[in-house]
């Protein structure tokens, strides 16, 4: 029997334990003789479970509420996740929303998700990126104000981005030779200079290093060529230097079923992409389609696993 | 008969007079008895309308080169275009694309296209803005670098671009009462403060201000909400605070059908959405798809205005 996938629904007070519930019984059908081990607050997810007929009991799904006095149970169940994957118990982790503000009141001290998981697998800089419809982005820079934006875009980070990124769609993807596409930091790619000359100073020394390593790398090119590019299945991946040069683009064509996939780490984890929603708890109006979607993709990567 | 279209096809030596030729003979039926009239330099335009066999020696399309010892065949002809729609004797302005480069070079003092029409028009702060699909996009700011996006993202600026999108969904679309949606600059548009404050020292107050002058209008939301809100039809325009943040979802969407619509003038305009091309000219590669969309949502907007 394969190993299992370790889904952890998150926050037991967000969406997560819910559409956690209702993607499985959505996906029953395809997930029935899947070995699938769900891991976090078994009382806010069996409220839901129960209700859709979900069977933890028999057959190839389990469940796991991982006993800690010291953290919070979303916290342990990451932490008992990402262990079971490092000891090559587990093929993939699934993440559901976790809620960093109200987890940093408790002691949680890493700045999110990624960042928490990536220091459990010793990792300094895992990337952040996204899979939606038939586009894939990496991000450069994640969580910062926008004026921050361009003093953090350097040589050595665009460089990073495309290094992790190749290496994931070589080793999780199963691509053979996966082409990228660098966006640039300005408008139209900073236009030859005229427009901020960061394109020219910082991104295009990394994509020039890049190629020379053999990678088929482009850019910096404006981010509309960019996407169109992705759209139209020329390149594999985009580089985007910022949140919303990257994700704008790749929620609008995804619309609601694009993933959180964690790039540079020794295990595959995907994430839905979305937050805890407490304002949505139990109306039945949170989508599963992201879990899902999350879900499909970590199978899909750990089957392609080289 | 209703008044003429006047279509510039721009740079003679760039695609516009190609594209604008393969647009016209793509739309012959549509626009067989529509009045056309087409103003650049003749034998850039003939050696594309020639050999497609258009005619304009009878019917309802005319052909007209502009005499001028000062100025490009190009920019004449924009004036002409201009003049004929402010004298009531055209119908709308669709431009293909110009040089400003190598217009600069001869004297053209403008910063682009949109910059010169307004100047003609005496409309000191036209809003650059366009139509792709589904999804009508305004640019707070337009060609600058990122760098200096934050700072000339000021609550007058934002105010002056809703209102104006406000005014063209009326009166140039035909909507009654248009809703529109305003992103953030930074990404989750700050996320309460979090992630840079200019959302809430500088959008919001632009944004309630247009909301107490009786507009529908939400903001600052996230610029992925704010398109997949467009997407899905729950909005009507979005507000982009840069140049990015706006075209790289739209253009993803639209992919090649976008169209360039500027808002606060006193006559309609439409123009292609990309530039001179100087390296596809002639080569057949050139694709005359954002000409055609011009072309029809100039007509759209002429029938629809108010």
């Amino acid at each position: 029997m394969s190993l299992p996938l370790v889904i952890t629904p998150g926050d037991p007070d967000g969406i997560g334990p819910e559409v956690t519930a209702r993607a499985l019984a959505h996906m029953a059908p395809e997930l029935r003789t899947v070995p699938v081990c769900v891991v976090g607050a078994r009382e806010a997810f069996f409220r839901y479970a129960a209700e859709l007929g979900l069977s933890f009991d028999e057959g190839a799904w389990t469940f796991l509420e991982p006993g800690s006095d010291e953290e919070q149970v979303e916290v342990a169940s990451v932490r008992w996740g990402v262990k079971a994957c490092l000891e090559q118990r587990a093929s993939a982790l699934v993440t559901g929303p976790i809620h960093k503000a109200k987890l940093a009141r408790s002691g949680f001290s890493h700045t999110g998700h990624t960042d928490f998981i990536g220091s459990l697998c010793e990792v300094e800089r895992p990337v952040m990126a996204f899979i939606g419809g038939p586009v894939r982005v990496a991000l450069v820079t994640v969580h910062v104000p926008l004026r921050s934006v361009p003093s953090q875009v350097t040589a050595p980070r665009v460089a990073h981005t495309i290094r992790v990124a190749h290496r994931a769609l070589v080793a999780q993807l199963g691509l053979s030779d996966p082409h990228l596409t660098v966006c640039g930091l300005n408008p139209h790619a900073g236009d030859q200079g005229l427009l901020g000359d960061e394109d020219e100073t910082h991104i295009r020394p990394a994509v020039e290093a890049c190629r020379e390593e053999g990678m088929k790398v482009v850019g910096p090119v404006s981010s509309e060529a960019a996407f169109c590019a992705a759209v139209a299945g020329t390149t594999d991946l985009v580089v985007a230097m910022y949140h919303d040069q990257g994700l704008t683009p790749l929620k609008a064509l995804a619309f609601g079923q694009s993933v959180n996939w964690t790039l540079g780490l020794p295990l595959i984890r995907t994430s839905v992409d979305h937050g805890t929603a407490y304002d949505l708890v139990g109306t039945g109006r949170a989508s599963h389609e992201s879990m899902v979607s999350a879900i499909r993709w970590a199978r899909r990567l750990s089957a392609a696993r080289s």
